[in-house]
């Protein structure tokens, strides 16, 4: 019998990723784009450009809140070009092949099942730590069917307004975008730091990769942010590991990076917080799947959507 | 065919409560005890009062942190007597029946998916709003496996400690404890209040009751703390709903009773954080079963665990 393939698509706030996967969760090809204010021409041209006549199907990861029965983005706080497209339909359209939808932080989580750092996890959790925080959740070795909007829980409910219309949302201090806000903020009002140097010459331009090498190069302010940020996290953490009692909470995203400053801190602050007897019962580990969690993910929506007897079917 | 039985055991912080329970949710005999010091004694006791010949089982819902593996409970903050203690054992030594342990706030969502507020909801979450704030999660028709210690949860990450370990636990907002610590708190530091009178002599016996006829009657301090606290609720409420996109909230527990201020009050606060779409798509509704969703509850344990084909197994 011939390999079957799925196309997974991961249409996250920044960039498309498109990529032809097996069964098995192997990836044959793939491609990425930076994501544009146009977003069905460059999706179908990338989909002609990896698939191949055997695909079954297409699984797409969508940033925001999804309506799945319709097949509709309800609202994409990032990808604003998204919201109330009919994605399905038109992909289907061209395609002829079962599509199917799901919020990005959920197949991230599929993927990471699959043949990612979760496949020996019945329960986990996976965040998402890049320019906003999001979550998928896997309980019994099947994607929980949930908006695990983790991002958007209130740790401080007298804090910061969110754009979200809450306020004190983890993402608005432990986020990339909570970082570089501060970072920008204190460097306006005249801190001093090496971060000034690291920017190339506009501290509007900084990213978390500039602020974490200055706090390996000991800058105090720096290392104060990683650690503030990381310290909000733990809180989130703590809240996760008291209500949904993971065996594991698997870290992806761009801020894994800074592993050792803002993660270390993030795992001590909820060791503090957490019920002892759950905090002792997770692991808190890095996603193995990195930036392809998403399209692995996306293409197994597919597998599981369509098999009768697969094990990883909702 | 002869009824099938079963008897669901409630123990909660303040009250024992056995029940013999058919497989339909119907209660048929049961009785209400104080919870004390010592546990076995009158536990088994009131087994043999309500029992009849025909019981497949005994379920027990225990306060606390549950190891379902081992039948023991690991930690019971309101309930030390029962902290260690192998509860399945004891009970199975002398009744010779299948003996099933499990949370009392997740026994409760049960019963209220059996026969309660629950029954049309395939994902609801139910709090229990007393003394202290508990949950228990019901997705696709069972019960989740999860602590949901919803009321240590933070909503104030640099807040008040709570005795969990954790600072500004929803707990410490919202729950009945929390509102009369601060009636006695504010009426010690001399605050003008009806409530001095409500109280039969002594601001140390005020309970929630006292506080909601105070704040009915246009008491000003009564009306305010209700009113935080069901501020407070409504945070929780926001993160619930933005974390797992249930169709229902089911609320269970003595505060329910202050549904129009502090329920109210926590529902307004909760539209206004929680996400749009999903706010819209969830209900927030009482109880059905009262006092009665744990007995209901825990019987329902031993009719899911020892069915092959009930539709509500795990």
């Amino acid at each position: 019998m011939s390999k079957k393939y799925a196309i997974g698509i991961d249409l996250g706030g920044t960039n498309l990723r498109v990529a032809l996967v097996s069964e098995e969760g192997e990836i044959a090809r793939k491609i990425k784009k930076s994501s544009s204010e146009e977003v069905f021409g460059p999706l179908l041209e990338c989909i002609e450009e990896v698939s191949n006549s055997e695909i079954i199907g297409i699984g797409l990861g969508v940033a925001g809140i999804i309506d799945r029965n319709n097949g509709r983005v309800f609202s994409s706080p990032n990808l604003r070009a998204v919201e109330g497209l009919d994605l399905i339909r038109g992909i289907q359209q061209k395609f002829h092949v079962p599509v199917f939808i799901e919020n990005d932080a959920n197949v991230a989580a599929l993927g990471e099942k699959v043949s990612g750092a979760g496949k020996n996890f019945e329960n986990f959790v996976l965040l998402t730590l890049g320019t906003g925080i999001g979550g998928g959740i896997i309980h019994k070795g099947r994607l929980l069917d949930a908006s695990a909007e983790v991002g958007h829980m209130s740790i401080n409910a007298e804090g910061e307004k969110c754009p979200c219309g809450n306020t004190g949302c983890l993402e608005n201090y432990a986020s990339a975008r909570a970082m570089i806000a501060r970072a920008v903020a204190m460097l306006e009002k005249g801190s001093e730091s090496i971060l000034k140097e690291c920017c190339k010459g506009s501290i509007y331009k900084i990213t978390p990769e500039d602020i974490y090498n200055a706090a390996l190069e000991g800058d105090i302010l720096s290392r104060e942010i990683l650690r503030d940020a990381g310290r909000a996290l733990g809180v989130g953490l703590a809240n996760i590991i008291n209500i949904l009692s993971p065996e594991a909470i698997i870290l992806a995203g761009g801020l894994v990076g800074a592993w050792n400053i803002y993660v270390q801190e993030a795992i001590r602050e909820a060791s503090r917080r957490a019920l002892k007897y759950l905090f002792d019962s997770v692991k808190i580990i890095p996603s193995s799947l990195g930036d392809e969690a998403g399209v692995v993910g996306a293409a197994s929506l597919v597998f599981m959507k369509t098999a009768k007897n697969s094990p990883h079917r909702f």
